[in-house]
């Protein structure tokens, strides 16, 4: 069997075992799960159905596409259903042979409306949706990295470090001088790369914008890496996967204020990565780069990291925060991302990618604050 | 009162007329929701409440991007409630002082879980979650653009047409030769022209992949206008407004099914745009197109259109599905994409944004089936 049908056997089980007859997975505009790709193959655009018996049926929007990526037995195009999610839903139900009076699973996300729709379309079936469901199953299983997830993960990786480094001598040199420079450097420099797309927009901003924690635009025709500081924020897309750093760019003296925020998160960044091991709670490390801050009356307004893969932001949670109960695993591949921000000196923030392993982890990503001049 | 604020107003109005004290919007991400941006300018990462008396609360993530960019009296960081969206309901109520007992108005997608969670923790009050809501009010009132969104869209659609333009010609003279050269051509010419972003990814898909309604990945280092048919769809954000066009690049004979499909999918852009009018349903506009695709045995595996505006597909809808029942109003900016697509032939679209004026319809932008040789 093909790893992709090894892992809707796993889902299946774990259906069989809960008492559900049946899942379902959508991957749609405005409610996007690339588990649909993780269980297929099938990038985008697309219902999932698995039964705990195994069979499996997949409803792309686009047939065509389906026939060329997705890995999976059974296809019926979107627009056999007229593409109304529960004509389909009615469909999936029949042609899997699922009993009247099953319990059917929905995706965690399905919205309360929707929900009502499905229940009043089938009625003679039990609909559940919660966030114990398939979809954290699923987005369980695709936090913790296989063997072929991991080859994934050393490829991204070196691909983006060669992109730091040219990037930072693009800025050193000059070549590179706005924020439209560096972003569009990085859509040339990854599609040369064989990677399909970066994993999220590029986040480049300048001295007079880095002080937002999330620049808005993410770039601009403005001058990058000039005096102040400035924030690149980027992921590169490889078979699906996104790497996710940050570097930091500061042009002038560093003193005062700035050299203060430039020493806690680089502390942070070092002190936190440093406390990753399996068994580690995913929130003590969290709170490790809140207590450097605080204790010199800074506040970082964001989580400290966040598991990467399919999703630039994924499972497991790397926050401070007490809905948080993610025990690190060897096979988590997160983010470490202190920042700190203030509306005059500006922004600093430093992130790299930090696969857990058996004995501790390995930082994948080699990010760093660059002193220019 | 600011033009933001007037908005508010009348979603404030909505509510006092429907018994509702209190709606809620949320912006973040999973639950993406322009509206925010619409009755604040706060661009992202948000939530809002609009109290029927007309008092709202903003409640940003970045609460320095929210003294910069939104427009509204009230504002609360997100942080003082501890990042939790059940908190901030609390304190929303609160500090509006909304009776218990209240009709409170929640987001359509909202999850069905997360709906379950706010009335736990707001038990004294009586939470709506419908199809029927604030969501959709939203929504149709940002459908009708009003002369400040007509002036953005003049500017808008000049811009995409100048890019159109220099598109062709720099595939004319080879200057433009992959499908990463065309789309990293649009980033840079957007950025030069005061755009902010690109509406949506650039799709830019070559002969081998344009049998894909959206090429997977969308687009790569790959050759593109070389012989067959190549498929550009792309959209630039101007102030938050994106524009939506479709080109397609035809090399080599015109001739079999190739110059059926174009001479079809010429015909329904022509035939459907003809029927815009205020008053026609935007199915039956649809449905004009379906029409002259199945006579030849055809079927188009899309919604003819949609409308845009601060989203890429936005209200109303335009496609040929019985639960369409939107009535073409001026004032509506709409897309109009006919496209049909075959492994073998490749795929053709033809799209343009249409405005829906008092007296019939005015086709904003000018993309064409270009054949070159």
């Amino acid at each position: 069997m093909s790893t992709l049908g090894t892992r809707r056997q796993v889902l299946a089980a774990s259906l069989a075992s809960g008492h559900v007859a049946m899942a379902m997975f959508e991957d749609t505009e405005g409610r996007r799960d690339p588990s649909i790709r993780y269980f297929t193959g099938h990038p985008g655009d697309a219902l999932l159905f698995i039964a705990a018996d195994g069979r499996s049926l997949l409803v792309p929007w686009d047939v065509n596409m389906a026939t060329v990526m997705a890995d999976i037995e059974d296809k019926v195009a979107y627009t056999d259903f007229k593409r109304s999610p529960f004509a389909a839903m009615t469909g999936a139900l029949e042609r899997l042979g699922i009993e009247a009076g099953s319990v059917i699973d929905l995706p965690s996300v399905t919205p309360y409306p929707m929900y009502v729709d499905y229940v009043e379309a089938c009625p003679d079936y039990d609909f559940r949706c919660t966030e114990d469901g398939s979809t954290k199953f699923a987005s369980s299983m695709r936090a913790v990295k296989d063997a072929d997830e991991l080859a994934v993960y050393r490829v991204v990786s070196a691909i983006t470090d060669k992109a730091m480094d040219e990037i930072e001598a693009g800025l050193r040199s000059g070549r590179l001088a706005t924020e439209t420079d560096v972003a569009l450097f990085i859509e040339r420099f990854l599609r040369e790369h064989g990677c399909e797309a970066a994993g999220f927009d590029t986040l480049a901003a300048g001295p007079s914008r880095s002080f937002g924690i999330h620049a808005f635009p993410a770039c601009t025709a403005a001058a990058f890496a000039t005096d102040g500081m400035s924030i690149l924020d980027f992921g590169l897309s490889y078979k699906g996967y996104t790497s996710d750093v940050t570097m930091t760019f500061v042009r002038g003296p560093v003193a005062g204020k700035r050299a203060e925020m430039i020493g806690l998160v680089r502390q942070a960044h070092r002190e936190a990565i440093a406390a990753c091991r399996p068994g580690a709670r995913s929130r003590d490390v969290a709170a490790i780069a809140d207590a450097i801050f605080a204790a010199k009356g800074y506040t970082m307004p964001h989580a400290l990291g966040h598991g990467v893969g399919l999703e630039a932001h994924e499972a497991p949670a790397v926050r401070n925060r007490e809905d948080n109960d993610w025990v690190l695993a060897p096979g988590h591949v997160i983010t470490i991302e202190p920042g700190l921000y203030d509306p005059l000196a500006g922004g600093v923030r430093l992130e790299d990618d930090v696969l857990i392993t058996e004995s501790g982890a390995e930082v994948l990503t080699h990010a760093r604050i660059v002193e220019l001049d």
